[in-house]
């Protein structure tokens, strides 16, 4: 399987890859004139690429006709989730990503126990994880993390959506009676603590619908791989 | 939300509990006499605890009449899985017990760049993540993890179940179209090199359906949590 590269560097049958990984392709993998890699855009569209030169920062293709990239799911989610301890946003954001997400929106709320800390630069640590994800899993976007919110932003922001399942520890409806033909999701899980009642009721009154995970209790960091599982199988986009 | 334990020693309406869990509520939780816990049985039988003692090495209970556990699925699913490299083996373990698995049984195939050493160690320890995740997410029965096999002997075990699938890198069925009336399923994932197509022909000759995670490449470590996810979805048990 050919390797895959994004860049917005696409135009008139030819490309170029820069940076980081014109370095990756030219001297790591030791590519020669000729050989082939997937070109994505980030924007859904891919691109085979023919290397034709090398430059100092730089290697040229010769572009293929874009083709709409496969792996993009028939639904656009967003996945909001509590800011938990420790490296475990990496892992989710990661998971994420391979598991179809749009955007990862971290937030604070009552019962976090990690408190905001240099977060500009673990934001742009967070992009890098979720750009490698996408490009080991074969994404034909980008998805991107963003700047923590706290829990009370979150009402202001659903109104994005068509619909908001706000995974809740005390139980709620079955994901599959709820979820209707909505495209744009945003799907809300809790931190290691969960929600304070407050929080629920407010998530609720702005119009998330409160769905359960089961009996078991699933970990902060399993919640939101599972829930993404559970949203993409039932809409037919873990087959 | 009182605390669980798991404990044999339970009967005409007594309980003791032993050895380091006995340690963890006396002394870590400071339990005191008079205090409520859920004692598990280990087999999908739960009982109200009340302390009423504490001995050297053992806290004593006065305990409920059972009943059945309301945590365990209504499938019985097994998960084998590619043996992986690094520490992955107990954040899989720790997953699939948090979504239902009964047990989990490593296996060693041509494309694993893990190799056997110390595995009895390792496996004492798998067991001991299996037991913690089980207590911590309320489940009715203590998940095994068994000692690896090569993937020669899995056709040899398929036998065991209703049906089973495997989960393979190159595509295939809906899991929603095969799954059909199966209770005790095999489910099959692989190590981070997947499977050579003589293994994959193995296992399908030995009546394992090959089934497809969509087009998104998942990594070793997030396929079983996503496949067990979709199986608990699809038979109602993740919601």
């Amino acid at each position: 399987m050919p390797h895959r590269y994004f860049t917005t560097d696409i135009g008139d049958g030819q490309a170029r890859l820069w940076g980081q990984d014109a370095h990756h392709l030219a001297h790591v993998m030791r590519a020669r004139l000729g050989d082939e890699v997937i070109l994505c855009d980030g924007n859904a569209t891919e691109y085979t690429g023919q290397i034709t030169g090398f430059e100092k920062d730089c290697v040229l293709f010769s572009a293929s006709p874009g083709y709409p990239s496969g792996a993009e799911p028939s639904i656009q989610v967003t996945l909001f989730v509590g800011y938990p301890k420790q490296g475990k946003l990496e892992t989710i954001v990661q998971k994420a990503v391979e598991l179809g997400a749009v955007s990862v929106v971290p937030f604070f709320s009552r019962y976090c126990v990690a408190t905001p800390k240099k977060e500009e630069e673990k934001n742009a640590r967070y992009n890098r994880v979720a750009a490698e994800a996408a490009g080991q899993c074969g994404r034909g976007i980008l998805p991107k993390v963003e700047m923590p919110l706290n829990l009370k932003e979150l009402p202001g922001r659903l109104a994005e959506f068509d619909a908001a399942f706000f995974c809740y520890e005390c139980g709620g409806q079955p994901l599959r009676q709820e979820l209707g033909q909505a495209k744009k999701i945003a799907l809300i899980t809790g931190s290691e603590g969960g929600f304070a009642p407050e929080e629920a009721q407010l998530l609720q009154e702005a119009g998330a619908r409160v769905i359960g995970l089961g009996p078991r209790i699933l970990r902060c960091e399993t919640a939101p791989t599972a829930a993404l599982a559970a949203l993409m199988t039932l809409t037919g986009n873990l087959e």
